[in-house]
């Protein structure tokens, strides 16, 4: 075995290639997203599978997890080598622990998958997708089996996504946010719908005011990018090359707000220490901390009263009074924050979103328990949206059908998006507390003390803290969905004086 | 060994992953002249290094030269086969008789070269680009060096981007070229300079005709973009994902012959047989052919009368006649091919073009002979300046400074530009003989004829023929200036009324 000094550099060495491939990866992805024409989706599918099964090969290859096992043993490791370490000890194990035969299953069947589930979306009918999900479950189960020691076999599709989080904790938590959402969503649904912004929003218009935000949020024409996708993303290759994008329409506002969202995911890549690039540790810790970020700057930053105090006025200079209904903000804060139930999850608000995630988690767990049979899921589904959100789900296309994750098998990612909620609740009881002046910094436009503050505690670290050890170093709490419901039972009570809240 | 079908499977796999790391980084090649934020540009330096080193090593493998050997013995194989085994072969060849340390030294001295040239440039003095082109040259001997059995060093250089052709036979193509240009640009000259296009022809009109005219030379969006870069050029990234760019200037129409120029090089990788994807023999099979194209569509094509018969009334009607200097068609014609010697090769016409490169060539191989020293280059490139184009050199700058490609210590790629005009011509000859309706065709705005043409004799077969094969098969002729020079005399002969030259 080498020496300590010479193993950090080894493996340095190794993890930068890696790297490297996966952000060759990363671009390749976006510009199919992006700019592709059509006709390289074929050449562009054969240059991801081989990035995928490089880099694959060389997280699981023998000598990495030699100087993996070295380093690990070696107490003289400062503290950013040893977090590095155990990061990346982390990923190389659950790489090897899943056999090259069933990632192979696995890619193959989400091939078949996918086509299968558009077919059914078509025809608007589950019975053509079953099969093809009933085999995803099947292969998600024996992924699970790769990790005998979790509690739970769901606990390892977890895990892909939110390394340490238990599906006995989730649960939890969930139960604390059903109980918390439920009333107060009828508190909600019995004052009348406040009534919808007129418009138009002319698309130039309104991706200047977009940019014009961003920038006041950290976006920057060096270091940033904005594009048109059709689904609104983010992708960042290393700190200094991060690509928001988003997608306009000139009936709604929504395009506006999805920038918010993504530069929030941004500015997460954006302040990562530079010291961790080429290392897979400069990245997100895990998906929920990354939601948190982009829920943050979308709904507790972006529909408030401080941020639109300075921003409304220039919204209707872009886009007149008329437009927006009048001139009156409180009035168009309630439009910003309407809730209303409804079937379908991309498109629901700040309070019904996590009650979506929540039925989704709960057939996920019991699709895997084996409680559940695939067969039956369009049933569960539409008494489940009956149950949490009085939602009559009148067909599959808008119900069981309507997302695509399922077709890629993925299992386990849905919970994510309402943790990312959660931990931006957590999260801003402690920038509130630490920030005495944010809502003055906001009424001026002025972001940077929370930049900072979010820089300092949790985008600097990248992975070099779980997104538990995170919560925990932070708010001195594992995930807690209370500050959430706290904070969405005030901001709710103000904007339309629900009963027993205050005004 | 394996036995011979599996043999070729084998190779196929190789290849194949060797040409997804080659699609990866031309990818990110694309990526960075057209939309990465200039910070990106660190990572993607290294992106880029990792992907080269990775391609190197597939391409330098042992279990491929073994694979290549075995297959090379087997009589059996069929044409496509044997062909692509020779012509990987060439390259594997190529790539291991050069030292990775001699690669190594060449990529650092390229970064180092790159920053002195451009402070030279700064400074406007050749001195401070002097030592490291200095070692530019050394370093190319060394690699000369590798290749004892050609007949001239130079000629190691040149089959980088020409297998196969000779200094011995570029000096006496060249010689064709000097004898038969130097007169014909003295009657030219001796002429009145045709008055320029009045303008202005605004960018997003320019760019709707451009793409106008790339579509009826064979562009779609399904296969096709057309993006700014301050640099035209074209990357494809297989035949179905063909990204052309431009640079659109409301002075001049230059933008619009750049696009015919880069769609003539897509049309090349657009139309060569799909079946050569992922075997890296599926791209252009030389420079020199490469700009064949080009310059065939941008020169033979794009500034002929039957061409503008038909787009010159759309172009009145994009610009006004006013912009046009009026509607006089052979007015047009004149200022579009307009020949005035200028220092500056990228501005240089059809005429003119060439005189550049065979300077360029010429001193290039005294440099490598060792009979120029480069402490003598300005000199050399005044003089030859003055004597090959009559033009006066005021300073370095826009002098021996003016191109980038020394700085890469790129010696053999420019001989590449003339062949171009060279081989366009010579197949145009061929064309014009098996296409007697193309004139009409063009006056009809109809390229389907010329198209498949080029498809068949041209494109299909990537790499599977050397330029030099090629070039015999079409033509049954070497490399030869005439036709190139009797053209000339014909156009301008009937557009200037030259004596002696039929009118």
């Amino acid at each position: 075995m080498p020496e300590p000094a010479e193993a950090m550099t080894a493996l340095r060495e190794r993890l930068g290639e890696l790297d490297d491939l996966i952000q060759a990866a990363a671009l390749a992805g976006w510009d199919q997203q992006t700019y592709m024409p059509p006709g390289g989706a074929s050449a562009r599918g054969e240059v991801l599978a081989t990035l995928g099964r490089l880099a694959h090969a060389r997280l699981t290859d023998p000598g990495l997890v030699a100087l993996l096992a070295a380093l690990a043993q070696d107490t003289g490791l400062g503290d950013v080598d040893a977090r590095l370490v155990a990061a990346v000890g982390r990923d190389a194990d659950r790489a090897r622990r899943i056999p090259d035969r069933l990632v192979g299953d696995i890619a193959r069947h989400t091939v078949v998958a996918q086509v299968a589930w558009h077919a059914a979306r078509a025809a608007d009918d589950f019975a053509p997708f079953r099969p093809a999900l009933e085999r995803h479950v099947e292969l998600r189960r024996e992924l699970a089996a790769c990790f005998p020691e979790v509690a739970h076999p769901y606990d390892a599709l977890l895990h892909a996504f939110e390394p340490g989080l238990t599906t006995e904790r989730l649960r939890k938590v969930f139960t604390q946010m059903r109980e918390g959402l439920i009333p107060l969503l009828g508190a909600i649904t019995a004052r009348a719908v406040p009534p919808p912004l007129p418009g138009p929003f002319p698309v130039a218009r309104q991706r200047e005011l977009a940019l014009q935000i961003a920038a006041a949020h950290g976006f920057d024409t060096e270091h940033w990018r904005l594009d048109l996708a059709v689904h609104p993303f983010v992708q960042s290759l290393g700190p200094s090359d991060i690509r928001v994008t988003t997608f306009f329409d000139e009936t709604t506002l929504t395009g506006l707000f999805a920038v918010m969202h993504e530069v929030g995911h941004g500015l997460y890549e954006r302040q990562i220490d530079p010291a961790l690039a080429r290392t897979i540790a400069g990245t997100g810790t895990s998906l929920g901390i990354h939601e948190s970020q982009s829920r943050l700057w979308e709904n507790l930053v972006g529909r408030s009263e401080p941020f639109w105090r300075h921003w409304h006025p220039r919204l209707v200079q872009a886009f007149g009074a008329a437009a927006l209904g009048g001139e009156d903000l409180e009035a168009f804060l309630r439009t910003i924050n309407t809730v209303r139930p409804s079937p379908i999850r991309v498109e629901a608000d700040e309070a019904t979103y996590s009650l979506h995630v929540i039925l989704r988690f709960e057939l996920e767990v019991a699709m895997i328990e084996g409680t559940l049979a695939v067969a039956d899921l369009p049933y569960a589904w539409n008494a489940g949206m009956q149950e949490l959100l009085g939602v009559h789900v009148i067909s599959d296309r808008v119900g069981v059908l309507q997302d695509i994750h399922w077709a890629y098998g993925e299992l386990g990612y849905f919970p994510t998006y309402a943790i990312g909620n959660i931990v931006a609740a957590q999260l801003w009881t402690v920038i509130r507390r630490d920030l005495p002046a944010l809502d003055e910094d906001l009424e001026r436009g002025d972001t940077l003390a929370l930049r900072r503050w979010l820089g300092d505690h949790v985008h600097r670290h990248g992975r070099l803290r779980t997104s538990g050890e995170l919560l925990m170093d932070i708010t001195g709490s594992e995930l807690d969905a209370r500050p959430f419901l706290r904070q969405l039972e005030l901001k709710y009570g103000a904007l339309y004086g629900l009963e027993g809240h205050p005004r």
